[in-house]
């Protein structure tokens, strides 16, 4: 049992704050990727929720402990999903929820926020800037500031894809994990090697956004300048410290991809898993393409953690063409 | 409880014999398709699972009855879908399983059965004339011919999405089921009869395959010299007496939907809800973009049958391309 802030009685008992609509999501063999791949291939899919991706898993705990305290208000910032799950989870409490946002965040994740009757605040600049825009106006107003991988909540609530995971004894041998700033795989990852010690744990991220697997294998905070990535989803510079501790104790590896094997892996679930997947839900598919060597011949799960893209962005890339064509 | 070929003892004893993968699917809200179409939206979604098709539920059923009976072989006519779900469940229990399909049938759906190891026998002409001949090597082979709609198996397992539908007391009104050969529709149309007989049940076909719609509206079998249309999955020109009978106990309408409105429903799932579907399971929204009117403040559920569709044609249609652009 890794020494981390997690803890399986809470991930368990998580279960039944969450609403159900965010669990037991699919998991299965996807035997076209496999073979395109050279390997077996299961994914489990979480983007078959009203939110389109993981994050309302740990939304619902913080939501839910809100209002329990009688809170009326949260603020986050988020790159889309987190903000799009809060103010899917506060509408249900009541609570003002607040996003904070890049302008450059994908059109469609922002218009889903407002949608939902959640203030939307946009701020020139990435990510840290709108975390650092979010904070000032939680203090300002004496509202809760909800911080991806920070707040434990948003760990335990990926947490219970693990829990999924490892339901009956596991017949695949590692996991991949989308690394951004480190809610999920330190989640999943602290599951896994409780329950299933011998599944390995790899984490993948962009090397347009470096930081937390540069700190991860430094065993230290390592900080970048700016990020470079279509993955918006998992594009942070500056790693939590409390977090990159926990990830120190679950993940086995943790790699870097190339922005064209993000393209080329989300092109790949697409025709071979009828799977339109946001960038951050490709990272795996990407590792395996750019080491497949590592790879042959084992099990893998790969969470496809969110499918909310720009449709537009997704055929600039070239997302959306079949492989086969010109 | 609606006097049909269905019993819902024997459903619900179907949901331990189907593999598990196949069971429990998602069923969620989505906002953003919602409010595309003025009415709330509901999604059951039957794509995420080894087959990309809710037909392994009914083809579970009958490999698992062939095996309790010591048989080793099964031929089916199929367009694609039943094949591969018959196959997959048939490897499972050592059974060889040839597929009749015609040739005009998507090559990824035909790639896909080839590669399970079932024998594929390939046919000029359409459904129909592949149902003819999977029935002549049955009668001269002595194995079992499954049937589609008319075999029992096949409408119970698809009623399995009956049951999951009204586990809780339904919030939606209506529930819109794509029409082909009527298993999905009696099966699901027959517990919703059953458990929930408030529920609208409306069964949406093609014009360019209206046999069994036309067949429902004069209370007798109507068939047709042929079909047109892009949804493959439902274009049969000879619907079977039984399973008009008990269509005629459990659809409230049955209507007929255009080739464009199919190609914007196509894009509209694909824009709203991050999902590739194939021409069948949009016809759902298909049917409200062409009578919005009737559907609007409604609440209805669109059943996701499938998505196995071959990807060049998907573009060729129009289907990938966003609204929002040229």
């Amino acid at each position: 049992m890794p020494d981390t802030r997690l803890d399986l009685d809470r991930i368990r008992a998580a279960r039944r704050v969450i609403d159900p609509v965010f669990l037991d999501t699919p998991l299965f063999r996807c035997e076209a990727l496999g073979r395109a791949l050279g390997c077996a291939v299961s994914i489990k899919l979480e983007t078959a929720n009203p939110v389109r991706s993981f994050k309302g898993r740990g939304t619902e705990l913080v939501a839910s402990g809100l209002s329990e305290q009688g809170r009326t208000a949260a603020v986050c910032a988020s790159a889309g999903n987190l903000g799009w799950a809060l103010g899917w989870s506060g509408r249900r409490r009541g609570l003002e929820t607040t996003v904070v946002a890049s302008r450059r965040a994908p059109a469609a994740k922002l218009d889903r926020i407002r949608a939902l009757g959640a203030v939307l605040e946009l701020v020139d600049g990435d990510f840290d800037m709108a975390r650092e825009r979010a904070a000032s106006m939680a203090r300002q107003r004496g509202v809760r500031l909800v911080e991806d991988s920070l707040d434990i909540e948003t760990c335990e609530g990926a947490a219970t894809i693990g829990l999924e995971l490892t339901r009956r004894p596991p017949d695949f041998d590692t996991v991949l994990i989308a690394l951004g700033g480190g809610a999920m795989a330190t989640g999943v990852g602290h599951v896994l090697k409780s329950l299933a010690p011998e599944v390995e744990v790899i984490c993948v991220q962009p090397h347009g956004a470096p930081a937390m697997t540069r700190s991860w294998h430094e065993r230290r905070v390592v900080t970048t300048d700016s990020t470079d990535t279509i993955a918006d989803g998992v594009a942070g510079r500056h790693p939590i410290p409390a977090v990159l501790d926990d990830l120190l104790k679950v993940a086995d590896d943790a790699v870097l991809v190339q922005e064209a094997s993000i393209v080329t892996g989300m092109r790949m679930l697409m025709e071979h898993a009828g799977l339109i997947v946001e960038p951050s839900a490709a990272l795996g598919v990407a590792a395996v393409l750019e080491d497949p060597g590592r790879f042959a011949g084992r099990h893998l799960v790969t969470i496809i953690c969110g499918s909310n893209v720009n449709l537009d962005d997704y055929h600039r890339w070239g997302a959306g063409r079949p492989a086969t064509s010109p």
